[in-house]
């Protein structure tokens, strides 16, 4: 594709490094979902980092040369939340990669005000996943974890991450419930204390029994599948609080009185990355070396893709 | 009945006033839930205020003539919650009236530490329902609510001291969704802005409207029907805080994604009153004269009830 | 003065109605911090209302006709503070009327981004104060208030304003310290509980004589008066919070080991409203009709003065 | 000493190991504090594990043989804090070991209600001081640390384990300032990032030029020295967190107004320990494997002492 033409407060970036969402895959098979939000032609790809090519008249903060990502969100600057600092759930958000030209191309051009400015200390492969990383920190960080214990539902790349993030702020045991025996290796790789199968274990139950019939202090649901969402919420404490990210594909049947009214606990939805509060605190993570992403960072076949001309580091 | 024994810690209460809770028709239909639970013979009711009559001896805090109500949950100070300031949520309440004899008669015994005293200056009407007003006080300020829109889904009586506690605390506008007309009626009594027929007009629809598009700040689940907590949750507006008070009967349906997750929402179940943060602020807010109950207290049923011998007030 | 040039993004004002800050006082006495800090020539004046004249080529949410006020502190939208959420404590801050040219004219420009729309709902007289009832509005909600025990040291505009907010948001009681009779008077007018001349009366023992000696949940402190500082202090009780919004002139001396540590006291600095929460809460409260200000609008000087061709309400 | 007698709600534990709080040296030296406050003939000595040697006849949560330590502040349970789950700041605290006799002899005598049973798994070194560990854990946690920078002013024993769990909760960078090169040399060993002599650098520059200009988000007060005091407020970054647990000796000039109120600052005053939050989380954290407390275990002489007859691990 040709670079796109940048308007005087935006920033030209060359890609260096993009991921692959879950997103992007509902793109590529075209579900229902691709079919009715997407309007192509579209260039799509929204987890990246890159070197700035080029920046329009009115942009002060970046320069040419500078190493970045971006939030992708593109919020109105208008609405209610957007005027409260609460903009990641703007009213009338737009995703870059979903409702306008991404990242999967040589160039993406993004608003000087979504630019994230990278530090240098951080490797590109980690750089190319802020975006899903940056969720999963929001989520973890979503209330207290230090000292607590914490079960995750869900080992996909985002539930993994959260491993590695709850790992690093102190949370304590960390359980990890997955059927797919590949991701639950992964998940004690990245930090879990016990690995929960629930295909072959009563996940409820595991939790349960360790810690002492209290259930967990913290609960991050990470799958969108209906019997985890429950169990999620079955394994979690009274007073606990628990934090959904998974996105179930249709409603689900709740037990709103025995889970959530008689329990007290505190049921938070989490959606995307605080703007940028969630982006420093990630960095900081990053800089700090507790965080190690290594076991996530499983093949280069990205990097084949995005370096055609060979030259990835 | 005779006065009960009571121990060294216990405190003997001559009851000036009851009130007549949601669970004591449940318990008088001697329904499913009531045949599980209660061990007949038993003197049920917990909603009451009295005079001490008689301490036992190693009681240092209440004095005979105290005029007093008390927190019905029993906790059992030594589970987890217990031990980290959250006994309302113990993990083994036991409640009098329920799991013990109760206070529908001339005399009820109380732990020393559950007893309340009571500020002279409340009037007995109001004393003897300070455990529902206490429901509806933990609701409320469960969150802020000054200066924010409010709405409540069920004007039971729990709902109804709502509003007046939501109004007291600087709440604007005030939504009430509510059915039945004579409640609705009281609803407006109580101060909601905006009384809203759910089975007249669409109360989301409505909500939406007054706020232009965004939703309510705040909403408190009062009624427990499958209909309205759906509706609750569609209200909200994005980042809000949604909190759970009324017991639905059986799991329900829920759009987590649509109603929760995207929404960046804060769901809260609601259990009891904070002991005694709860009390406290209840007693200011009746001694403030802010929070005019007066609507609400509509007939003398119960003093004919209670004092067959006849020395009401 | 002639009206001023604007820019694609600003929006011209005709000011309806302005209020004088201490700010301007200083100024107008020419003090050390003016001298220092004001560039003449200057039009100064912060606060308050007008109709919107005139808007530049690229404002889209603001029309011609618009009842507005605005936030006058201009942040710069580039430092940490800006970017999450905290801009009201932004490091590169500029004040319209400092450090800009004020609204003490006909006109006065405002970049779009800053501008309140009013509701109509609001008295001109109330619209003209907006900027110091906000510093009240952020001190009294930067805590919880609702049924809690709160103090205010300092009977200036904004100490009565506060009063007035923490009433219609269910503090109980309200204890105002004041020296000055009239202020005091108007203390009361405003909802104080109890009045407290502290030239004439120790007013620490008499805040811990109607708390049965534990001391005010809350304290304001928003005079800035060295010993009216630490009576704030002294005054609070063991866990409350403080809130600090006025000014000492210079450093003072705390005894930080009895007032704040042992005491495990939470203290808050205050600065200027939250960018544009606290000016949604205080729409809210306003239009509620639980805050009466009418004692506080005590002449009509301010109108001659800004309608000299004598068209007042 | 002979053991204590034992009330029917005591339990007497055999002292394994004890630690000696700065508090310990002040009785030691017998200062002006000292000749206040402490009624002798005194067991003293507040930190301690031990093994159970007999409960009195009410004791149901601990038994003969269990690993314990204690919450040696003793709330009075019947003040508001005490009532409202704040027992770690009561009205009437009495302190074994100050107020009653401690635990520098063979047996101790501790209510049931502050046993706190200590997982096994824990070493007899760290339980004996989980008191100072305790502050440490209260201080570092009472706010977020994750992803944020911190600051640590004082580096006596608190501080260092200060460091320590501010590490293992994801704070990053940490600045420990301290001028005893011994100390400074050991806030390196626990895992402070920058560590700052004050006595030859200017520490509030070195943490500005450290973080942009911008100051640490988080500072925690752990000398109680005047200029120390100062600079840990001028290190704070605009709404930033300082926590305060250093005791000054007497009242200190602050500017408070350029340090906290413009600041938006927030100041907290840290006293002694939630009460068992804290001691929950110390234990996660503990157990978790990642606080290294090792490089502060500097020596044996406590053990000495404590085991004349010869029985150390």
């Amino acid at each position: 594709m040709p670079a796109p033409e940048i308007g005087p407060k935006d920033v030209l970036v060359r890609v260096r490094a993009a991921s692959v969402c879950g997103t992007d895959l509902h793109i590529y098979r075209w579900d229902r979902w691709s079919a009715h939000r997407i309007h192509p032609p579209l260039i799509f790809g929204h987890e990246f980092c890159g070197i700035v090519e080029k920046v329009g008249a009115e942009v002060s903060t970046v320069r040419e040369g500078d190493f970045v990502s971006a939030e992708m969100h593109l919020s109105c600057g208008r609405c209610f939340q957007c005027r409260t600092g609460q903009s990641h759930i703007c009213q009338n958000v737009r995703i870059i990669g979903i409702d306008a030209d991404g990242c999967f191309a040589e160039f993406v051009k993004i608003p000087e005000s979504n630019i994230w400015k990278i530090d240098p200390a951080i490797p590109v492969d980690y750089a190319a996943v802020l975006d899903p990383l940056g969720n999963a920190v929001h989520t973890v960080l979503a209330g207290e974890v230090a000292g607590l214990s914490l079960a995750i539902t869900g080992c996909g790349p985002i539930g993994l991450f959260a491993i590695a993030v709850a790992r690093a702020c102190g949370a304590f045991p960390i359980f990890a419930s997955e059927p797919h025996p590949y991701r639950l290796k992964l998940a004690e790789k990245m930090g879990a204390s016990v690995a929960i199968d629930p295909s072959k274990t009563d996940a409820v139950a595991a939790v349960l029994n360790e810690t002492r019939g209290v259930g967990a202090d913290v609960v991050l649901e990470m799958s969108g599948n209906p019997q985890a969402v429950r169990q999620a919420f079955q394994m979690l404490r009274r007073g606990g609080r628990i934090s959904l990210l998974g996105i179930p594909s249709k409603p689900l049947e709740l037990d709103l009185a025995g889970d959530v009214i008689f329990k007290g606990a505190s049921v938070q939805g989490i959606n995307g990355r605080r703007v940028f509060e969630t982006w420093y605190k990630m960095q900081a993570l990053l800089k700090s070396g507790a965080l190690d992403l290594s076991p996530l960072i499983t093949g280069n076949a990205s990097k084949v893709l995005l370096y055609p001309n060979g030259k990835p580091e």
